[in-house]
């Protein structure tokens, strides 16, 4: 915990220069990498940090490169002081706004891709997406050079994809995935809930409704993982509005779709609700399993 | 300048511990990676990394990923006891040596990727060599987070490349680029040579003096760059066994052809001396510029 002002950044050489002087007193440091738009999601993730480290630094930066050419790049929410404000209040010390200037300055040539796990699910719908992401975080992580790296874990294939990368790479960051933070009728928050109208929402809640029914089923001790997957789709393709892109049961690590069941498993959703994407997941445990 | 006994680790635990204990002490960090069987190209690395650092890393690894599935990784020369003794004389402190299960352990899913420069010269025929290359050199410089690493200018699209890559990927490196070393015959040092019969050697030496000739022409004042090129090109088409790839005159940083001359300038040319390839390159100053 810290009660010290909040400092704000662009430039990398300022940035490195405020985490060394923190690291060179002993301090360990904590990053929250965002795009901006706060809502209880991010600031749980600062809080986290705060909580484990003693100078957190939050980036803000909408990433041009992880959104496809008909995605939402220029209607994304950007609201500083907004933002600002959360991350005071959430115990952020530093919050670091790169522009694109500084990002992908003139010349710039280089992509990070992990393969297998890029390919499946957002990215077999979304080309580049995670392309465009493990680059910028690989840069984000190795310009602010953590200790620990904090995900949300709304965005499951995404940390699953960040931990394969930092592990591939040999990046020296350890990354903790926080949990899902959902609204009061269990939509999980994003900062794209805000394009939906209230009809659009309630057939968002298909989505938290579906992973309940699957979180009930394998609790009650079901083993067919073609059954769970069946009931979850069923439920979703009964909701107007709705566009389901995909409803699935995966290992967490590989991402791959699991046929049988296993310690660990986690039901990934995708679904369009009028122009707005929505995702949300949930780790499920089989009956006679303790739940991580 | 450095006496202590040389030191060697594979793990990259034991690397990071050893590394970080040494800059807890002050000191700055050099790092020479290589593939082994050390020439005095490679020593000269280690040499001025000694001059400029406290503590000096070797790395020896032949990267599989680099190779083409028709080179010579098979036939690569391995001669570890040599190599050692080759980097203890030259001042290092510490020799690394991952294998392939520290590099690319199971699941291995990442690339990194440099992408207009990685295509051309070199890359037009070494298929994802670049790719190969860029990876396992962020993978190394990342897991011995040096202050400065060492590259030789003879290999100088590679050099090239990963400044860029470095720049790019903020990773947190200086990157030192230190003149080629040559045989007294003019023939620029590389393990490849080993492969090289009398006769192939011979012909190999027309790449060295074509670069003098290029060198020549521009002191005398040639601004033709179409001249000079054709010029280089005349005396290799002209040696028996030799099989020209390229020879040209490019920007040092971009590495575009280019067609007038400008202040800096490098003259690279590739060839095949019966199975060998080679490469070497100088760089030009125009008569009126100081040579730098």
């Amino acid at each position: 915990m810290s009660d010290q002002a909040l400092e704000t950044v662009s430039e990398i050489s300022a940035l490195r220069k405020l985490v060394a002087s923190r690291r060179q007193q002993g301090a360990t440091i904590g990053f929250v990498p965002t795009m901006g738009a706060l809502h209880a999601g991010h600031t749980s993730l600062i809080e986290a940090a705060d909580a484990d480290c003693d100078f957190v630094v939050v980036s803000i930066y909408v990433n041009p490169t992880q959104f496809g050419p008909d995605e939402d790049f220029e209607r994304y929410p950007r609201v500083l002081e907004q933002d600002l404000a959360k991350c005071a209040a959430a115990g952020a010390n530093l919050v670091w706004t790169p522009d694109t200037s500084i990002m992908y300055p003139d010349g710039y040539s280089t992509d990070v891709t992990v393969k297998a796990l890029s390919r499946i699910l957002e990215g077999a719908t979304r080309t580049n997406h995670f392309q465009g992401v493990t680059t910028i975080v690989t840069k984000l992580l190795l310009s602010c050079l953590p200790d620990i790296a904090y995900f949300g874990a709304k965005d499951f294939q995404q940390q699953a994809i960040i931990r394969r990368m930092c592990l591939d790479l040999n990046i020296p960051v350890e990354i903790n995935t926080c949990p899902i933070i959902r609204d009061t009728d269990g939509l999980a928050l994003s900062s794209r809930n805000a394009y939906l109208s209230a009809e659009e929402r309630e057939a968002g809640l298909s989505l938290s409704r579906a992973l309940r029914l699957a979180e009930e089923k394998v609790a009650a001790g079901e083993t067919d993982i073609a059954q769970i997957k069946a009931a979850m789709q069923q439920l979703l393709n009964a909701t107007p509005l709705l566009k389901l892109d995909y409803a699935t049961i995966a290992d967490p690590t590989t991402l791959e779709d699991i046929s049988t069941v296993q310690s660990e498993m986690v039901a990934l959703i995708a679904a369009r609700v009028g122009t707005t994407r929505l995702i949300d997941n949930c780790q499920l445990a089989p009956a006679a399993t303790e739940k991580t």
